[in-house]
This record gives C-alpha cells, sequence and structure tokens, in this order.
C-alpha cells in the first residue's frame, strides 16, 4: 500500500481532489485490491452491511425464474461424477429471472450479462444501491435476467472435465475455465483507474466496493459451450415468448443482441448493447451487408463510458478502438437505412462512468438516459 | 415410450387411477424423461408457457441480492484461463438473493438448496406455480436464498481445473463434477415413482413438468470445495447479519443446518432439515454428545415426505434408512432436554410427498405446517 500511495502522490492530484480525498480512495481501493495481505475485509465492510432500502415499496404483478430451451444428453456414470448408473441429464439451458410490474405496460427489457459474471450484474450493485434490474421494474417494465448458458444457474456441461479426470481425454483438450482478475481484468480493464488501486479523479464506480465485485467473477465456461452459442437462440426464443423485448446486452455479452436478432430477427423490439467487446469487428466489418440489412430494421443503442483511452491492462483491442468499432457498425447501419445511435456520456457532460456502467454511482441517471431512447424509438 | 408403457399397462393401475389417466401421465412422464428421443420438447411445454400470476400484487419493502465473505486468491496466468496477467481473485464466497416484505416483522427465513441443485430450487415451481421463496414472503417472513459456496451464482475455484489441463497436476488428482441424472437420480431417488417414467399413484410432483426439473440440475462443485464447506460458516454470519434466522436446508444441505449451528450457535433462532441425506448418521452416531447438547437450545424441525421405502436407484441409503437416522436424531436431542421433532405428512393423511417437497403441488400446505411450527417454536 505504501509504495502505490507514494506512487500517486508524487503526482499532483488531478482536477478538484485534494489530498485527503484521494488518499481516502487509495486507502478504500487498496482494501478493496486487497494489496494490504489475503485477509478477507471484516463482514461489516461487505455488500450486506450496507444495503439501502427504498423510501417507496416495489409492487409486483410477478416475480419468479424459469428455464429456456436445453437438450437432452445420454451420459455415462463416471461422466456424471458417479452419483448414480448412467442416466441422462440436460445441458445448454438457460435461467431466466423476472419482474413484471403491477403498473407495467412497457415493453419487456432482457438484461443479459458479460464475461466471468451472471445476471447478478443488474441487481444491487456492490455497495449496496439498486441495481438495473429493479430499477427498470420502478419504471414500468417487465424485465428478464438470463444467466448466459454454461454459467451460474444455467450450469454448463461438467461431461468434458470428468472425461479428462478419467483418461477418456487428453488433459489439454479440457477447455480452459477463465477468470478476470481484480487489478488487471477488472479494476484496470473496467476504467476504474490507470492502474491497479489508482482511481480516475472523475470514476463513478464505487471503489470502496471494488472488493464485492470481485465476488461477483465467477468461473467463465464460454468455452466449453456449442457454437453458435445456445444463448442466442434462448434469448429469441424468451424473446418471442414475452411477446417482443429490448435485448441489453454487455461487455462479452454486448454483441449477443445482434448475434440473437440475427438468429430470429422478428423476436426483438430494440437492442442496446453496453460497452460490446465487439461491434462489427476492430479488423474489418465480420457482418456481411446481408446480416446488416437484417439487423437494420431495428432501433439500435451502444453505450460507452468515459476514459475510453486508458490502456486495459489485459490483451486485446482499448475501449477506444472498440467504440471507433461500433461508430463504423453505426455509420454501416445507417447506410443500410437504419437507426443505431451512440450514447456516449461524456458528450453531455457526464463524465467517468466506468465499464462497470450498470453498477456507478450514476447508474440510474445512464438507465434514465436509456429509457429515454427506447420510449422514442421502440415501438 | 412403448417398452414402457406394456412394461406398466401390465400391472392394474393402484389405487383410483384410472387407465386414462395413468396412461396420460405416462406419456407426460415418457416427454418428461426424453425416453422418445434427445429432441427437446417444444417451447410451449416449458415453465415460461405456464406460468402462473398470483391475485394478489406482491409488496416488498426491499429485495436484492449480495454476497458473504470470500476470500483472495493470488493465481497466475494459467490458472485465471490466460485473460490477462497474473493476478487476484475471490474464491468461496456466498451469493444469497433476498426479500422483505413490506408488513413483515416475522423472523427471517434462510432456504438452503440441495446436491447439484441451486437457489432456485425454491422459487417458481417446474409447472409454474409459486415456490417457497416467494410464499413465504407473502406471510411476512424476510426470506434469503443462497447458492452454495462451489455452485451457481456463488461460483468456485477453477484453479485446479486449468492446472490439470496444463499439466501442473495429474488429471486424477482433478476432483470430478457431480450431476444427478434423470431417470435415476431425481426420477426414482425422489420418489416420484418406483422406477424411472412410472409414477406412484399419489405423487405430488408435478411429474409432467420433471424436464424442467431436469434444467434445474446443473455441475455440483462440492469435491472442490475446502473442508469445513465455507458454506457453514457464511451461512452463521449471514444469520448473525440480519439478527438471527430460521434456516431451512434441503437434502445434502439438509443437515448444513446442524453444521452451521455449530460454527457459531448463537446465530440461529430455529432449524428446519428437509429429507437430509444424514441427520445423525445411518452407521452410529457421528455428533459427539457434546455436539448434540449444543444443538439442544434451538427449535429443531425434520421434514419427511411419502414413500420413504421405495428403493432409490443409486447408492447410498434408502430414504426410510435416512428417516430413521433422523428420528434416532430427536431422540438423542429430546435425551439433552432440547426440542426436535419430526413433521411427517402421511402421519396427517397427507400422502404422495416427494423429495422436492417443496415443488410438490401441495408445496404451500407443507409450507403452511413449518409457518405453524415456526409461530409456536421460535421466539
Amino acid at each position: 500500500m505504501k509504495v502505490e500511495c507514494e506512487q500517486t502522490s508524487s503526482k499532483p492530484p488531478a482536477i478538484a481532489y485534494g489530498v485527503r480525498r484521494l488518499r481516502s480512495i487509495l486507502v478504500a481501493a487498496s482494501v478493496a485490491l486487497g494489496v494490504m495481505g489475503a485477509a478477507a475485509p471484516p463482514a461489516s465492510s461487505q455488500t450486506f452491511g450496507s444495503l439501502k432500502t427504498p423510501e417507496t415499496p416495489l409492487v409486483l404483478k410477478s416475480r419468479g425464474s424459469f428455464f429456456v430451451n436445453g437438450e437432452i444428453s445420454q451420459q455415462d456414470r463416471a461422466q456424471l461424477g458417479e452419483l448414480g448408473p448412467d442416466d441422462q441429464i440436460t445441458i445448454n439451458q438457460m435461467y431466466v429471472e423476472y419482474m413484471v410490474p403491477v403498473d407495467g405496460n412497457k415493453v419487456p427489457v432482457v438484461l443479459l450479462h458479460g464475461a466471468t459474471l451472471s445476471g447478478k450484474t443488474y441487481d444491487t450493485t456492490p455497495d449496496g444501491r439498486m441495481g438495473w434490474f429493479e430499477y427498470f421494474v420502478r419504471q414500468g417494465f417487465p424485465v428478464y435476467v438470463p444467466d448466459q448458458v454454461g454459467r451460474a444457474r444455467s450450469g454448463f456441461d461438467q461431461k468434458v472435465f470428468n472425461n479428462a479426470r478419467n483418461g477418456i481425454i487428453k488433459p489439454s483438450d479440457q477447455p480452459s475455465i477463465l477468470r478476470l482478475g481484480d487489478k488487471f481484468g477488472a479494476w484496470q480493464n473496467f476504467r476504474f483507474g490507470p492502474s491497479p488501486g489508482v482511481a480516475f479523479p472523475n470514476v463513478q464506480f464505487p471503489i470502496e466496493a471494488a472488493w464485492e465485485l470481485s465476488k461477483q467473477s465467477i468461473p467463465d465456461l464460454n468455452r466449453a459451450v456449442p457454437f453458435p452459442n445456445p444463448t442466442f437462440k434462448a434469448l429469441a426464443d424468451l424473446s418471442r415468448a414475452i411477446n417482443g423485448s429490448v435485448l441489453i446486452g454487455h461487455s462479452q455479452g454486448g454483441r449477443f443482441p445482434t448475434e440473437a436478432a440475427l438468429a430470429d430477427p422478428g423476436a426483438f423490439k430494440g437492442l442496446v448493447l453496453v460497452e460490446p467487446g465487439i461491434c462489427n469487428s476492430p479488423s474489418g466489418p465480420t457482418y456481411t451487408d446481408e446480416q446488416i440489412a437484417k439487423l437494420a430494421v431495428l432501433p439500435i443503442l451502444i453505450v460507452f463510458g468515459d476514459n475510453l483511452a486508458s490502456p486495459t491492462g489485459v490483451p486485446g483491442p482499448t475501449w477506444q478502438e472498440r467504440f471507433n468499432d461500433c461508430a463504423s457498425f453505426i455509420a454501416r447501419i445507417a447506410a443500410a437505412k437504419g437507426k443505431a445511435e451512440m450514447l456516449y456520456p461524456p458528450k453531455l457532460g457526464i463524465l467517468g462512468n466506468t465499464h462497470m456502467i450498470m453498477q456507478d454511482k450514476n447508474n440510474l441517471v445512464i438507465a434514465d438516459l436509456i429509457i429515454k431512447w427506447i420510449n422514442v424509438n421502440v415501438k
């Protein structure tokens, strides 16, 4: 911690942040990043110690959860972990939780998470505030929150791992399981600051709760999921079952809206891509003109936060390059007489938003901007 | 399907079930079990095609989700699946979703799931009815639903699997991942009927929706979880944070209430063990007299369903043997001047309940019996 404080305090604090404020950010960040040691912070510092109760009750017509699709897989005793005899299980199903407000007559909204995360992304923020799941419901939208196939409550096909364990396949043929690290994969890559433990002066993410975000990161089995990802069709089938929806996808899931719409163009009423890892392609168009024409019938919104040019700390393009890629995607949609637009809060004077924009301190301000776009563009 | 129908129709249908009713059960069961082939049933047969909307709105003071505890783990690039450089992640955290009713002043209830399942166990039933999560809230209880450490939204530590993939450890040192099969692990073992696809005439489980239950089954990483299971302490810490609770555990999680209470006896106000895989021990006491004395300060309820003597189809004791083990546990608690009792619905004339009693067609009747016990016994 000492080194980081010294390193940073040798630079003048940017903009209006005084030394005391900066130090408090750094101490919080150091605790959040565990740079003081491997000991876990006390329970009082956890989200459940700081849950905010809304001022008004939430009145729901209905709520619950269900699965979409799935396939039956015959597996032998060893592949099933030897809990019982050879049997069948279900794989590639998609878990969905939902809430429908009692006075809700707006278009259903589906909120899809990104890499190594789950539907939890859109619920209570790491510092205990309301997430987009509940906020959109309170604004009159029925809201559906899936876990991607291969993740969290959707599960994954364990067969390949037990096959490797039992010598049926080579260990190297077992897919790698992905996990985003706290310092580079999250803090720096999600643009909480220019380097681990150092925050942007204008950062909107509640960095004192970064350790709570770390807990949301869970094993990502996307390399064990078939191609095309069954989530695409599941999202389209879900949307058809609820008579059309606006599909909002984030990060790794940021291009799932366009993929799902291409799988079933009539299933959706609008698409929102929040900081997608890819829109078009950083190295040239991957969508054909025919695909662009299909997508151009739908209203499309793309959302990016601030501080895009900062180095990510992990392999791959910068967020500025991804922004530029999405801008060229918007131009292609426009050329096909479609309507796609960019929501870039800095252009509106809203600074410091991060990759985890749905958890940022101004997350409801950003939600309102998306809702405004839905109200104007989605019929 | 043909073979199973012929096999079964050669026996006279038991009790009041006529041939037509039996055939319709068998057809539904055959579809549910996929014995007609690997093709998935159509979307219309899925839970989201039959969701029941309650007659009155649900009014919540608050709702959301958070994580309890967790530990920081330093891992290298390969262990993290090569998404970024060496970094730290969190492992052994426990996800919890919750709802607090607006007029709720009753003791908080925690609902813990069993093997290869998640908190989804207690939500919307496979045939689209209200589960215990919402029902207990509607009866005035704040309700908290965790995913066990190592499962679903709680995630698991992927390191050991990537180590095996990369040749750092032997494949055989990689833990096996568990999955319950539909025909033996679920249908027969959960006592929907005496053999796969054949239902008990009095079965309370909505067997036409058995395939939807299959989708709830996801990889169980309990063999990759440290000992003692971090879920025990997380349950106790959760209970302390909400000023005490009644902890209800099911099946594999059925003895977690007593384990969590032994980790922190003052954290709980009551324990409910629903069809625990083990209470005391089928082969003699595993809890010492000192442990029994600690548990005897808490009101304890144990719940079992019907048709207990039916063969399970998987290794291990029958449910009747488990019932007997729990009866001897109750006797030990009584000998220590504690108050433990058995809720055995057949004794009240309620027949046909299964291992998935919280999803059975009379699930709210059973919930009412538990609530009655809480109201009388939990102070």
